[in-house]
């Protein structure tokens, strides 16, 4: 982990948080110009980035900090859960101004909270945070990187699905959407400025969307067994990502409405558009058995792959209503 | 590479610019969650992150497009020189704001001005570019990650040197901070706000901060050699680079003042303090037979490693003035 020479304390700071416990596979972790990572023979290494910006991915008055740095490492890990990786180590590059690094009062800083959710997921899915960069900046920024190995030719790409296969997704669809319309209400009503208070009874409503659980198991799961021919997490939303896998594979799918699996609280609409759920979207041939729990998370049918043919919509909504084109309308944030 | 929806359009340009030649050791590349990549057996995977911020790691006004994306990726792969590793691949997250991903009338977008820089050098130190992130941002920022390989225990760390072993340099030191200065003052004199104009004549003392060379084929061959004891490169400056490796070595230094290699033009405060000219730092044992020049840059012996002693400066400057501590100065880029 590197930085300016008056971020040295604080890279030190982040070195004690981060403990000297050791890794399998983390040889060299933050101190040297590079980290050392090491997988096993006949091992792919995966490799994702992803980046979090105040004001667009999350916001600094509606998000406490603990949940800005789980979410920024969920985000990482859930691309790794997407290929079927089991994570070597996490990476850090943060960009902050420079209050948010400092103490008020006898409030911690911004940044340990920051730290404390990031650390607390990365201890729960054996994830060393090896490395990273810090700098002063603007506005708040965390790109976060994840490492991951794959047995080689068995990562689950979203290149493979093809006409026939089978569509599924683990988990609940649109909870992170209803969270964040939550949030957004409560502000409204808050008419405040500055830091919102989440009352205690929305704590449930908002744990899809504060602490969403990235796939990493269940990722694992169907690359083991081979039983998946394409995958996806569900980042930007259902309609959006398999658009994502469709266009990848060279494919079209149609969905059965009533198949979708919603979050409860959750509308039809957040279900099918509403991104950062986190949950997997794969497809499998139609004679692999599937079955309805992958290590405690349900898995449900929500649709088939199609042959793509010209001038028809990629993704058709099959309903009581009848079949009607599903345009992509994931998730933007706050743009 | 990811982004958002409306981001797709973008990441698909970017993915025509880095075309779609093959690599040995990456085998998927921008399109999926992850890339894959792949080493040699008994190597280990070096990882490394550079954030560059606009305003304070560059300025939009004064650093062309071009400029920009070739720094950005020079940092990274200055880092797996300073390891002795050998690049395997890059990965960007980029957060721009919308006016710079545009054209404007028949001048090309800043975006693509920035790809072109990064592509080349990319080129040059065959490192494809094989995904990462893309978003709308406030201001421009872009996080570099770099993935390389080197055989295992053999990585050049920070940690390794000992108490009389001898320091050396690749190149001349300064030169980076001397065309910062040049713009610096080409700026106060011009006045305008706005992107600098640089006249031709300056493009020649503008090299080192515009262009410097990543030393992977230095780095590599001490590596292989097994010359080296420690090594790092100078990011931050020789006296703050030099406070690292001592400090992660728990050794002291000095260093002879005469011996530093100053840059054409530059002065010996910029050679001492001056910041990326991501030169390589490192020591040897006395009875390593260090050539004049490796891979056809010159190579200098400034200094020497000694035993910590407390209450003793960490670095001495050993001049014909006698012997003065030296504090790190290292650039503070823009803060």
């Amino acid at each position: 982990m590197k930085g300016a020479p008056d971020e040295r304390a604080l890279i030190q700071r982040i070195r004690s948080l981060t403990g000297r416990k050791s890794f399998a596979g983390l040889t060299l972790g933050i101190g040297d110009d590079c980290a050392l990572l090491v997988s096993k023979p006949g091992e792919q290494i995966a490799v994702t980035t992803d980046l979090s910006i105040a004001g667009r991915h999350f916001k600094l008055e509606w998000h406490p900090p603990e949940v800005v740095g789980y979410r920024t490492l969920a985000r990482g890990l859930s691309d790794l859960a997407a290929i079927g990786a089991r994570p070597l180590a996490a990476f850090l590059s943060l960009g902050l101004p420079r209050d948010l690094t400092e103490k008020k009062g006898r409030r911690k800083a911004w940044i340990d909270g920051f730290f404390e959710g990031l650390l607390a997921l990365a201890e729960e899915y054996k994830t060393p945070l090896a490395g990273g960069d810090l700098a002063e900046a603007p506005i708040a920024m965390a790109d976060i990187v994840l490492i991951g190995a794959v047995p080689r030719r068995r990562a689950l790409l979203r290149s493979g699905a093809r006409a026939g296969d089978l569509l599924y997704v683990t988990g609940a669809l649109g909870g992170a959407a209803a969270g964040l319309a939550e949030l957004g209400k409560l502000a409204a009503r808050s008419g405040r400025t500055g830091l919102l208070h989440v009352p205690k009874q929305y704590r449930e409503l908002l744990v899809a969307h504060f602490h969403p659980q990235p796939r990493i198991a269940q990722g694992l799961w169907l690359q083991r067994r081979r039983l998946a021919s394409a995958a996806i997490d569900l980042s930007d939303g259902l309609s959006t990502d398999l658009t994502h896998l469709c266009e990848e594979s060279g494919v079209a799918a149609e969905i059965d409405a009533d198949a979708v699996p919603a979050y409860r609280g959750a509308t039809f609409e957040q279900a099918l558009h509403g991104g950062e759920d986190y949950e997997l979207l794969f497809a499998a041939p139609t004679k692999a058995r599937i079955p309805e729990q992958i290590a405690g998370v349900a898995v449900t049918r929500i649709g088939r792959v199609l042959r793509r043919r010209s001038g028809r919509a990629r993704i058709t909504l099959v309903s009581d209503r009848g079949r009607q084109p599903l345009e992509p309308q994931g998730w933007q944030h706050f743009s």
